[in-house]
């Protein structure tokens, strides 16, 4: 959390650390200015200094909002320096050096957030050349992405509220599907023409715009063999087939507070098909399992593990068994959630994932099974709190259900 | 344009190339794959060498849009590669040597794109100190910038159709301050109650929503005192003042194809004052004497200076003559628009920017003036296109006028 900033930059060995990007790219920058939304920025901190933030003039009512001192790149001399310069990304390295040097910072530095690769590449060349700083990796868990590892309350509350709001978009889309009526082998929706995947990802779009919630992954409505590529999308112009599972998957974003929230359903009108109903049994099965045994501290790739022989004992190839495998299990059991859509902890079998369940974590939980070549494939994701008490708690209210 | 790579490569002396970062993050990423909407990925290309992405497997219907040679991380042993070293960003510079490597590329390279910092600079370390590349920097006008500095024909279809359904959203805004009722002093709605800037920011947001566009950076909806600091987005809570200056810029982003549109127009429900009249004016002649003014092949620059020298002769302080100016001109002329809201070419005045309006360069015009300390604000923008022929054509359809 925020307040660990000191804290890890005296474990990594760290004199300092500049944040580069903007908020609505970097979720590093805005956590770190406290939500503000901002273009391209600067945030730096050092050892036992105060927090600095370099921002654009035009932005200097959303600056103020991250409660930092505050400087311009004119009041760091930055036309001068651009005018003097080989470029422009070597003229941001400069104003980076400058004003280091007017906190009081200096050696090792690590350098954090989303950016222009070539502009990164040419900040470090300039620190490192011209200033005498030491550029360093922070790789296995970046700072920044430890401090946003767990979640404080407020982060919660936001959360709750973007949960509700989600399941009350499912639920539209969910009533949308039961309203729809058979005409002639097809499905017709209320004004008699055939319904499609379309009318879906309108019902969705529009229910999140009314809540100021946009989607800037997009959203994946997807059905039969669509559903069975775990990112597809789905096609909009495909007319809603009674019996085939149409996977649901929505990851909202709240524009104003930055937060992400997850949430996927299996649907499908009518009676589902035996092979269908028994890929949903299973996987329904797996996402209980799951959610019955997270204990405080463990470790998240024991619980891909888990789920991997589950699977497995069902006679599902997964990815740990085959890491090209494209039927069966191919993803990860979930992944944190928060100001990035994916974000700590990972859930990858992988020894090298070492992340663990700590009490603030906020994560989903979304086993699949997935069967293209069958027009197949099911999800069912919910978004999980691990609380101090030991407690997992369930912040996605609806149904599993997979039958409308 | 695309066809363009394998001459810019030359040009700058490079063996090969790689792009960073995902389509949502990455307009060059977004470009180089023809579109295609993909999570973190990897564009790799090498002087007289076929194009290839590395991309992720559930990924692979969209992937195969980008029409080039494909692979996933597993088909690059990615997970044995992860095991055995320091870290996943390490496993990734590896990866990436072991690619280029298959490719038959070695030498000097540049790395594109927008990405984690921490993972291009141990990306460029793992190529340069275990696979002996060069990594140069490509700095004042980055080869995947000149890609995308000329549209062609497709991308500026794409544009129009943007600004037609911006055009109408504005109008929508438009026609409900027109409809807003005096009582009492104040302005109200259809339903009685007070008219709020949050309203208007919602018939925007709900108009996007309709044609599937979204607004990723939000929307500028800012009256008096707001619309005098460029950049601030406005007070959902405000009432709708009569007289009072309402700065409209909207920026929706078109999900299906990535490209941004960009406008904006400056409302008052009633009679303006005559000091905001006066701006107005000011800002509207500027505007019109910009618009016919472009000749092809000229320095963009120029016209900032030209515009800086029109408001400086009607008294306007501007960033030309104090780079710390937050009253009078307080930004640039325009700005390039197309998978980045921001791209080239720059107007900025600095003799370092060299960027000139060439055929098929799309950008913004937009000049306005500041006053947050009287409570005003004005700003005109429209977005326009240099043809081969020499004619510069306005894509934005829509009336300059103060007044509702």
């Amino acid at each position: 959390m925020r307040n660990d900033l000191e804290r890890l930059m005296e474990q990594r060995g760290l004199d300092g650390m500049a944040v580069l990007g903007s908020s609505l790219r970097s979720a590093a920058l805005r956590y770190l200015v406290n939500g503000a939304d901002l273009g391209d920025s600067w945030f730096l901190a050092g050892r036992g200094r105060k927090r600095h933030l370099v921002h654009n003039p035009m932005e200097r009512d959303s600056a103020a909002g991250a409660g930092v001192e505050m400087s311009t790149p004119a009041d760091n001399d930055f036309p001068a320096l651009a005018d003097r310069s080989d470029s422009i990304q070597h003229a941001w390295g400069r104003m980076l050096g400058e004003r280091l040097k007017k906190m009081g910072i200096s050696g090792s530095l690590a350098l954090y957030g989303v950016a222009d690769v070539g502009l990164a590449l040419e900040v470090r060349r300039t620190l490192e050349d011209e200033y005498g700083h030491k550029v360093v990796g922070d790789m296995r868990l970046p700072l920044t992405d430890e401090l946003r590892y767990t979640k404080d309350m407020h982060e919660i509350e936001i959360l709750k509220g973007l949960s509700k709001i989600t399941c009350e978009v499912m639920g539209r889309l969910r009533d949308h599907l039961a309203s729809l009526k058979p005409s002639g082998g097809k499905l017709a929706g209320p004004d008699g023409s055939a319904a499609r995947i379309g009318d879906l990802r309108r019902i969705v779009r529009m229910g999140f715009a009314e809540h100021g919630l946009i989607q800037p992954h997009g959203s994946i409505i997807a059905q039969g063999r669509d559903a069975g590529v775990p990112h597809n999308h789905g096609n909009d112009a495909e007319e809603i087939r009674p019996g085939a599972p149409i996977v649901v998957d929505i990851f909202p974003q709240d524009t104003a507070s930055g937060y992400y929230y997850d949430m996927t359903r299996t649907f499908c009108v009518g009676p589902a098909p035996q092979d269908l109903r028994e890929l949903f049994v299973t996987v329904h099965d797996a996402h209980l399992a799951a959610l019955d045994t997270f204990t405080l501290g463990s470790l998240a790739r024991d619980y891909q593990h888990a789920v991997c022989d589950f699977f497995e004992s069902r006679g599902h190839a997964t990815l740990r068994k085959d890491d090209r495998a494209e039927e069966g299990y191919v993803h990860s059991l979930g992944h944190g959630l928060g100001l990035d859509l994916h974000e700590r902890p990972r859930f990858s079998a992988s020894p090298m994932n070492t992340d663990a369940l700590l009490p603030g974590t906020v994560f989903t939980v979304e086993p699949g099974l997935y069967y293209p070549s069958r027009g197949l494939g099911v999800r069912l994701e919910d978004v999980v709190v691990a609380h101090g008490d030991g407690t997992f708690e369930n912040l996605t209210d609806f149904p599993l259900t997979l039958e409308v």
